[in-house]
């Protein structure tokens, strides 16, 4: 997987992939990050790359040429995407990163400004992507976030592939509670079903406890869990 | 506001912080960041921070007495909250930004690693927050996405106020389309209404902007700033 980042801060990118997983991932070769900056595509002196917004208001607006040139600049592999982050984007969720890290093999990913960008840069990407429903200075954390959340998805990144399937979001349901030692810290115990050695207990507690945390915390996921449980259920008489 | 971030990937910090807004709120001391490794705080000669999940499954879990330690060697100041940063926890979103900005001197974020840690962890902090529904490697990316969400707000990093106000989900709607130079970029023209000089229709073009924007991608958040228009409407009579 080719990642193709365009953004006005190359250097803020340069600590957060040398570190863990990922960084064993791009030494592998499993993925690669190409950092583009539209500063380097400007054609006037002072490399200008906004300017004031058309209507009057406050704050500046990201031109539109320098994001199509270094976008345009970029080599084209065969299934290929371009992503703008911005927070008007579709809010990203973990069918979207399985989508993308099995279906692509370059991403073009476009940091957006918190200040905004000139409209026509709609023109340009296939999707616009949001992290929530926040404001960040620049699309730059939520650009590491999708290629961090993609490139643990590739095969080789992560050992165990089980490790994967037993998670957040990935059957539907929030994680069960893991402990691990000291059995007894500072007075909490880890619940004795866990020490029992019996597995399919210990796989009922644990499905139950994902229910049980998932409708305290999250009762909108867990009603598109039981739509889903059920639908299946129709499907399969 | 001070950020005390416990992480065992201190190093992926470094350049997310020192560039653009937050570098420059950093040096006018308008925030101060500081990171903090378990791993410095364990007894044993390999530095052991996780440990096998009781109850077998695949995977290492953060062990809790590393996490404890670490925080319990921070410096404690008034009005101090601690959050754990994990795809189980409330969603964050814009409003807890902007309360947390307002509300706390000190903010302890702990990363959680994603294979898991011992849920005695939660005895320790005060709040659980996830940046949305996905999975990530570590806690690291969504604590710079919390940090740099706050540091934004804070009085003093965004030159003028207003261009805070006048942006996505503050107002309870997604942001209007901006234009800049030049008005006709390869055939593509800047709205007529915005070459008018008219502000005030001007500023009735962006807000059906915004609502027909918002109508289109986000029904959800539309109806939730319909019901607040509605009750406010109510509580003026």
């Amino acid at each position: 997987m080719r990642f193709d980042i365009v953004t006005l801060f190359p250097d803020s990118f340069s600590s957060v992939f040398n570190s863990g997983l990922i960084a064993r991932a791009l030494s592998k070769q499993i993925a690669q990050v190409n950092l583009v900056n539209p500063r380097e595509f400007t054609n006037d002196k002072h490399h200008k790359v906004d300017d004031e917004p058309y209507g009057g208001g406050v704050g500046m607006v990201l031109k539109p040429e320098p994001i199509f040139a270094a976008v345009e600049s970029l080599p084209i592999l065969s299934r290929r995407d371009i992503i703008l982050m911005s927070p008007q984007g579709y809010t990203m969720n973990q069918s979207l990163l399985r989508d993308l890290a099995e279906n692509y093999d370059q991403l073009v990913i476009v940091c957006g400004h918190y200040e905004g960008f000139d409209e026509r840069v709609l023109n340009l990407v296939t999707r616009e992507v949001s992290m929530g429903d926040f404001v960040l200075t620049g699309g730059e954390i939520p650009a590491m976030a999708l290629v961090n959340g993609i490139i643990r998805l590739l095969p080789g990144t992560v050992g165990k592939v089980a490790s994967l399937q037993n998670e957040s979001f990935e059957d539907g349901l929030l994680d069960f509670p893991q402990y691990t030692r000291p059995a007894n810290f500072r007075g909490w115990h880890v619940p004795k079903i866990l020490l029992s050695g019996n597995h399919l207990k210990i796989a009922q507690w644990r499905h139950e406890q994902q229910i049980k945390k998932t409708r305290a915390r999250r009762p909108d996921i867990l009603k598109a869990w039981v739509e889903k449980i059920q639908t299946r259920g129709l499907e399969e008489q």
